[in-house]
């Protein structure tokens, strides 16, 4: 059931308040490990760090096309005194022969073959000229000189990926060039979604008056799949506290956290509320925030599990899902929150507000608004009043701007800060 | 093979003009449509118009709780001269009967309940008063008052979403909403990838001396994947043109877009450029192009598909994937590219260069940056200048950046733009 109303936030606890209430409860609890194949990572937490298990390069390599010589032997070369350095083989070597050579012999290489044994240099041909099955050299190079040295780029026992970052496609292929082929991540998070309400219908059955189909569900399930989650998806349940309860101990048999759906405006009964003080192991953390949409969010924990109940209104459910949930489910998971992932994670635009918007003192306000790139270039904000329960403004809209609980208002032409949808 | 060359740029390709010819070769090919649930949506691009089936709310509905009345009865009244409406029931609607009233009767309602045929508003309680079976109404209230009328949020026939859009989770939740259980998107685009090279092993195989595992397959799947599109990883394929022709044409098979990785430097014989060449219907685009990494990137159509050979120097790799592969994926994918949207799909992060950088004139140069957040908030960029051959500096960055044709020097201090991996 939906209700607008506008109850006065004073007594409405703030924002960061609740969540940082949210977030100690689940101490340090993280979700466990799997070893799955390295090409299936991506996305995932690295769990452990991963270390070199050999040097790479293996071995020196030729970094240029030339001729791999020892640099001893030509020392004393300059170009008015050639070193005559022996070539050991008419063919060049390019591949992965290891070759040994002796005092005062050289060989033509490719770029990226293996240094000879005995050799630790590589001259350029424009400083040598070739006689016969010698080649005289006109300048002394120094040991290592363009040679790609073993270990050069990455060296046995040292760490080469810390823990916890979240795995690039990048990341996969410099896994794979260390011969891993299994990584340890920690396991996806698995989130039970519960829609409630006597009003909702399943998209399968037929549209009837006062009814309406349920979608939090969806949209929930595509934020969790963004999110590197598993959303398990509940039947759904009526206004019934008893109804509700028997469903929230399904969902925390088979999941790390449960986000119930609906079931929690104070225009109508406050059904979830009800249902979860009924569990024994309850532990209430916030029921009322100081926040629009979204005052009516409800944050538990059952038998030390977190339970979300989220208002029913679209804008709501999607709003405290971002304020909330996705910051569990990151905790959870182990990211770090690098501050470039963090980021990547959390997309925000710069824009002009289109049009003044109000926010009531000690409120944290999330305005939908909808982008438009003028024709000079600029980006505008335009702030959607709409009713908490218009899927539609949300669907219109490319994200929201945060008015602050000391905020009250801003004007048109204010620079604003859009995270995106 | 790799080979680190240190060619003059001049006579190479402008980037722009090469990744215009390769993408107006193209032509308005797009890729075909599919038809799949609402569901499973997420992240495709929308092939038609979501055109709304039914008004939503689908009927008049309360606002508030309230009574609900017929405005008319009670266009008289004031403070001093209340107007009597009689209560047709004892219990108030709150879910989804439809209930006709006659004149000068009102009834209890909830917020979001339906409204009762021959009412058309709904008064507060604090401007009524009870008494008996009916209440006294002590203002008048226009038509519409505290109702959210039919249609009011979507009307029929009007555009919902715009095609073209790449599905988000409201985009999905607002479908369902309007009772779309399917819907049509884009084919997702099938690209082939070709690892080509004699130094080049099998994870599964075991590590020999002058010989790496091929990773650049294994990163451009994650791009891939990151982008929507499916990977057909093929055999690794040895240096020899026969032997490349022969595996093109298995993949022009399969696949909307074949990537040859490897054998396309100029260190060694140029067999990718040979194979291609090869093919009667070939039709090359560009082969040296003024970039840095990816100077060796091949653009080519076969048949009218277009095939790419991409250095197998990792830096290289990547960077001339993220520059044409990427830009060609979204062209035949049907993304508009919303300003938004490429936001979003493009990260970027400001910082401050920690170390001047230099580029030859005339060349884009996309240098690998670290990034890290210095105690005073301050974000700075630590450019590598490590070898195109390095996978092990492109894990280690967190993005690139890229300095222009016409920009030869950027300096410490420099306010760059990074572009994130």
């Amino acid at each position: 059931m939906y209700s607008i109303d506008n109850d006065n936030p004073i007594n409405y606890e703030n924002v960061e308040d609740a969540l940082n209430k949210f977030l100690s409860a689940l101490g340090d609890k993280k979700l466990a490990s799997e070893e799955i194949p390295v090409a299936d990572s991506l996305g995932r937490i690295l769990y452990d760090d991963i270390v070199a298990q050999f040097d790479l390069p293996t071995h020196d390599l030729a970094q240029t096309d030339g001729y791999a010589i020892n640099s001893a032997d030509v020392a004393l070369a300059d170009d008015g005194n050639p070193v005559c350095v022996e070539i050991v083989e008419n063919t060049h070597i390019t591949k992965n022969k290891i070759i040994k050579l002796e005092k005062n012999q050289g060989i033509k290489i490719s770029s990226g073959a293996l240094l000879p044994q005995n050799t630790n240099a590589v001259v350029s041909p424009e400083f040598t000229s070739v006689e016969g099955n010698c080649i005289k050299v006109f300048k002394s190079v120094i040991s290592g000189e363009n040679v790609y040295k073993k270990g050069d780029d990455i060296k046995q026992n040292n760490v080469f990926i810390r823990k916890q970052r979240k795995v690039r496609p990048l990341d996969i292929g410099g896994m794979i060039n260390l011969g891993f082929k299994k990584v340890k991540v920690f396991k996806k998070p698995v989130i039970s979604v519960m829609p409630v309400g006597d009003e909702l219908l399943n998209i399968n059955e037929k549209l009837e008056p006062g009814k309406i189909y349920e979608t939090n569900s969806y949209v929930l399930r595509g934020l969790i799949k963004q999110l590197g989650g598993i959303s398990e998806i509940m039947p759904i349940v009526k206004d019934n506290p008893a109804m509700i309860k028997t469903s929230i101990e399904k969902a925390l048999k088979i999941s790390d956290v449960v986000i119930i759906s609906g079931g929690s405006s104070i225009g109508a009964d406050d059904f979830t509320y009800e249902a979860i003080k009924n569990f024994k192991n309850s532990k209430m953390i916030s029921n009322d925030i100081a926040m629009r949409p979204g005052k009516h969010t409800l944050l538990a924990y059952i038998d030390e599990k977190p339970v979300i109940g989220l208002s029913g209104h679209p804008a709501a459910n999607v709003t405290a899902f971002l304020v909330f949930v996705k910051s569990l489910i990151v905790q959870l998971a182990g990211n770090p929150r690098s501050f470039w992932q963090e980021h990547k994670d959390n997309v925000r635009l710069d824009a002009v507000l289109e049009k003044d918007v109000e926010s009531p003192l000690d409120t944290d306000d999330y305005i939908r608004v909808r982008l438009k790139k003028q024709d000079n270039g600029r980006i505008t904000a335009y702030p959607y009043a709409g009713k908490p329960s218009s899927l539609s403004t949300l669907v219109k809209a490319h994200g929201y701007v945060k008015l602050p609980a000391d905020c009250t208002k801003l004007y048109e032409g204010d620079r604003v800060e859009v995270l995106l949808f």
